[in-house]
């Protein structure tokens, strides 16, 4: 009994600093609550309206569905639903008519093959990436609604009024949905989007750092460096999160400093260059924690050009977070990718003067438990190398960035 | 208009290519059609039941909502959907009974509250990551549930009577889902997942050969060798499906060569070893297209120990593959093993013995616009102490399957 309780507190524990860390998701969680009283009171309220089974319960769903974390996603889960609750109940009552005029018989067999043939359909129109990507809730309904209508239109005489009835508590939910999401503390998937970006490059400068650092001081690692040593993972693993905010953010209307046609596809273009530079840093971090390091007189002949490009680097990354902070044009930022390459070409230059060097090794490597070693050239060379094409892909990033807001 | 009949045209011939390449989507679309039809039939040819708002349309919305692709997926949306109806269910007429013993002035008031703090509870439970994975579903069925019945608990007084045939629709639903997914063409998620994995291993041993041939050939590149060589991009991307088919395997009852508690876990583990291996190989495929190539006589000394290493390890992955298919013990895997690290030292020596070589290049290496290309050891070692890692990781790979079917 102990030990549940203990696994309980755990747990709570740890949903009380979720909740601490991002307090924006307790708003959230509070707005949904917020919705629902309301509508639910709205019908409790109301003497009007028959019981359950009508039409409370219809704005009770729309408002559990679509109530999503951001604006985005709720506007467009609203649309889904209109559009496919639309859709449905207007081919569903010409269904009906045409199986009310072929008489009795082959009522239900008309009924029970078009439900066949346009669920069918439905389904599998969800496994096409378009429409899964933008219509995949679109679809559910638009199979919930068809088929739903399509029976009941055989009971109950008065489609059109339920239709109707329908139709308007849909909108209610939707109206109370997008007006408290937008309203109380909105959250734009825009603005997400803009500052996950800004956050993930500077988590891939602030790895880049340390992983040179590491490289050459080989400092202890404490907890903090390990932490932001590990940033560049979670650049390789946001690909997901970036696709379905820019999906929403489309759906948004203009807001902040976002207009409403903002360009949310280069952040998804810069998104995928930082992943690009992201490979690179798991090359080079590789080559932190590999057994086989480079003689020290060899690490200090290279550290200080070393140390240049990755200053330099990071100060390219640096200007470029600041340029989509502030989505100005950067001035600083052709003259800082400049020295870049200019410290890029010394290191090369410098590269080449090696093998010359490497011919008079003061001592043979070999490490203490006896096994060959990597030659100095191979060991040292690959982290230079790998900072190449870091390099290559931070002026790729530039290029693309610079498309931006240009 | 000619134009709009082509984008037509086009999206159905997309659609139509679909359905041909994975046949076993259509026939997922057919049994969802087939589910719906007979529930909706079933309700349809009873006269029984009164109009729609009662119980037949409960019945359509579980079918539609909770039929998926993979039987896992439908099963763990069942549980899912019946946990969180009872537990709402249960809660609402607790609290239902409260709110009518306190009179009528404050039941209004007691069923907004706790309408109001149950939504938000259950919202922020969503965000937990350990209930997100798992209990997503039945979250927001609890919500929905709970706000339904406290707010009809006022008009409709017999409760009971209702919740009983609530349920016993939902039991309708969701057998007849669980049936035909199970028993038509069923599709097991624990088996896509193996599948995937085995997929994955063979692309990813494909462009490894590819990049490795490529890298010394120099042939041109047509679309087929494009193709394999971009193959372990898949590895890198598979990462959230192979979670949460992982996931929903979990669910699913012993089939074939799967018994219930199959340690779905361990595919997770591999799955990750060869994300790692991609990575590597994305570094070598940046060698592979890089302007800065060493000398012809330089890759000429070295290909063929290169070429040893990877056939060796291109057979240990392929032995491995093998060994997940069978589900067997492998003899000959540790033979290849040791082949692959044998392969790996000589590689080793060889690059030891490359210094002396350099000294005496037959020609100052510079392309022809004249910029200043890399030192031959530090272009050619590049993609050999990649593939050293390489050997590394299908080791690390070797000892996480050895555990699997151990």
């Amino acid at each position: 009994a102990k030990k549940a309780c203990l696994k309980v507190w755990n747990f709570l524990k740890k949903a009380w600093e979720l909740g601490a860390d991002e307090p924006r998701k307790v708003v959230h969680c509070l707005k949904v609550g917020i919705a629902l009283t309301i509508v639910s009171l709205f019908y409790y309220m109301r003497p009007l309206y028959e019981g359950v089974g009508g039409n409370a319960m219809w704005a009770i769903m729309t408002v559990v569905v679509i109530f999503e974390y951001t604006v985005g996603a709720t506007v467009s889960k609203c649309l889904n639903r209109a559009t496919g609750t639309f859709l449905a109940g207007f081919l569903a009552v010409g269904v009906h008519w045409i199986a009310n005029q072929s008489g009795e018989n082959f009522e239900p067999i008309i009924v029970g093959v078009s439900v066949f043939l346009l669920a069918s359909a439905a389904t599998f129109s969800r496994f096409i990436p378009v429409i899964k990507a933008r219509f995949d809730y679109g679809a559910m309904i638009f199979i919930l609604t068809f088929s739903l209508v399509s029976i009941s239109g055989y009971r109950v005489e008065k489609l059109f009024n339920m239709a109707h009835q329908r139709l308007s508590t849909i909108i209610i939910g939707t109206s109370i949905c997008i007006l408290i999401s937008v309203l109380v503390c909105p959250i734009w998937a825009g603005e997400e989007l803009y500052h996950l970006i800004i956050r993930n490059m500077n988590k891939l400068e602030n790895s880049l750092d340390c992983c040179v650092a590491q490289y050459f001081n080989n400092t202890d690692i404490n907890e903090e460096t390990e932490k932001k040593l590990e940033g560049y993972k979670c650049v390789l693993n946001s690909e997901a999160t970036e696709e379905s905010m820019a999906g929403f953010a489309r759906w948004e209307p203009a807001h902040g400093r976002f207009s409403f046609q903002h360009p949310w596809n280069q952040y998804l273009k810069i998104g995928a260059s930082m992943r690009n530079c992201a490979y690179c840093i798991e090359a080079l971090n590789s080559c932190v924690i590999s057994e086989n390091q480079a003689p020290e007189f060899i690490k200090k002949r290279l550290s200080d050009l070393c140390f240049r490009v990755n200053t330099n680097s990071s100060s390219v990354i640096r200007e470029l977070a600041m340029k989509i902070k502030t989505m100005r044009k950067s001035t600083k930022l052709d003259v800082l990718v400049e020295e870049m390459n200019i410290a890029v070409e010394e290191l090369r230059n410098d590269l080449k003067s090696l093998p010359g060097l490497l011919i008079s090794p003061p001592k043979s490597p070999e490490n203490d438990k006896g096994e060959p070693i990597l030659t100095t050239s191979s060991t040292t060379t690959v982290p230079l190398v790998e900072v190449i094409p870091l390099g290559t892909f931070a002026s790729l990033l530039i290029e693309i960035a610079a498309r931006v807001e240009a």
